[in-house]
């Protein structure tokens, strides 16, 4: 059921009453696996009482201490962003966020969506884990979306894409793309043979690996074709590891 | 101008956060209109924190003594109620309800959008004096939207239909995909470097070379992407070539 492989992370809230708001929102629209990753206060009566009806997805939620705990399983990640990033992720509006959560989860697969602290939203090294981002259409003058609506606005586009009527294809596990944790794999093996090579030297050694990472994740490869990109790998690396 | 026709109106809010928490939700659907009907405590520090950055929707809100000085020169008026009334309103969902407003709005006309307490929502003698009524689509077992929530969902709605044709954004050339002139040239050098490794040799060349054009072709890599690999080519070229 694609309600219950979807889930709602939320990096480092510093308010738990929004805890609580976006605990009821997500329960209005049926999502229900809620993630905390180093909330700053949790358990809480502020995100109690915000909850309203909503307690029992507070007391599922799951709290991790860092993202890849929270996401490492899932191969669909899309995080929240008030603003387009200069970098080019898949950049997917609400709607096609809520449509294509539904569709990826069809078959059981967990997707997860992953909003940042309240002030800040996501950092750039949290969105680099993200395969696509979602922007929700706001006034340009003043796109300062409370968090627990940002969270409400795509629980209900995930509801209402929920609702069509949505015939499953087959797909072969080995066409699915990599998980969070293969491609980290992978992100390692990649960075040590270019180390290997001296070719990540200097002031610039961020960035090219940060590149690396968004430019291979958003191909999203599969099992296959993360096999052959550490066979690459291997032929960059000096001593062929 | 529709947004300035568009008039969101709340009957005896009890909790002036709320009132706030509404504000900000209007604004960043580029709504500005608020009537508040026997606010229970208006003007409120709690509204104004709430509100953040749209505090001018508030000193601009209207306060009035009956819902009828609030709409009464409208003739589109919706109802927001949590649950269908067994007397026999129009009934319209969240999209359909932004949809009529933006076009009726459209020749200049006001139109309002009513919610009642939170507790209790719109009574009946107050739906009465609405033509439509709309109802957001909720999760069954709890559809206990947050007022603000309400508002935010609705408010989107009317953003979303009052967007004209997207014209195309001004895109960095540098940020565009590589021509596919590019993408062969690329290609032609990774399959040199492979085969300076004795990497493509044998039955499975073509299949190989087939899945890395796949591969790379779907991450669509910019200028500055593509001259990275370029770079990760020549560390596989034996001869650095």
């Amino acid at each position: 059921m694609a309600f219950e492989d979807i889930r709602i992370v939320l990096i480092e809230p510093a308010h738990p009453g929004n805890i609580g708001a976006v605990a009821r929102a997500m329960k209005t629209m049926s999502l229900r696996r809620l993630v905390l990753v180093r909330p700053r206060q949790f358990p809480s009566e502020d995100a109690e009482r915000r909850a309203m009806g909503a307690i029992d997805i507070l007391q599922r939620a799951l709290v991790v201490d860092d993202l890849d705990q929270a996401i490492g399983d899932c191969r669909l990640v899309i995080g929240g962003s008030a603003r387009a990033r200069t970098f080019p992720h898949r950049v997917l509006d609400a709607r096609q966020c809520g449509a294509q959560l539904i569709e990826e989860t069809a078959a059981g697969e967990p997707a997860a969506l992953v909003f940042g602290p309240e002030r800040t939203g996501l950092e750039n090294h949290d969105l680099d884990r993200c395969s696509h981002q979602v922007l929700i259409p706001t006034n340009e003058a003043f796109s300062s979306l409370n968090l627990a609506s940002a969270v409400q606005l795509i629980c209900y586009e995930i509801f209402l894409a929920a609702r069509e009527p949505i015939t499953p294809e087959e797909v072969d596990p080995a066409e699915l793309p990599s998980s969070q944790n293969e491609m980290e794999y992978f992100y390692d093996h990649l960075t040590r043979a270019l180390d290997s090579r001296g070719f990540l030297d200097g002031q610039m050694r961020e960035v090219t690996i940060m590149k690396l990472r968004r430019l291979f994740g958003r191909s999203r490869p599969n099992s296959g074709e993360l096999k052959l990109l550490h066979t690459l790998t291997r032929l960059i690396h000096r001593d062929g590891g």
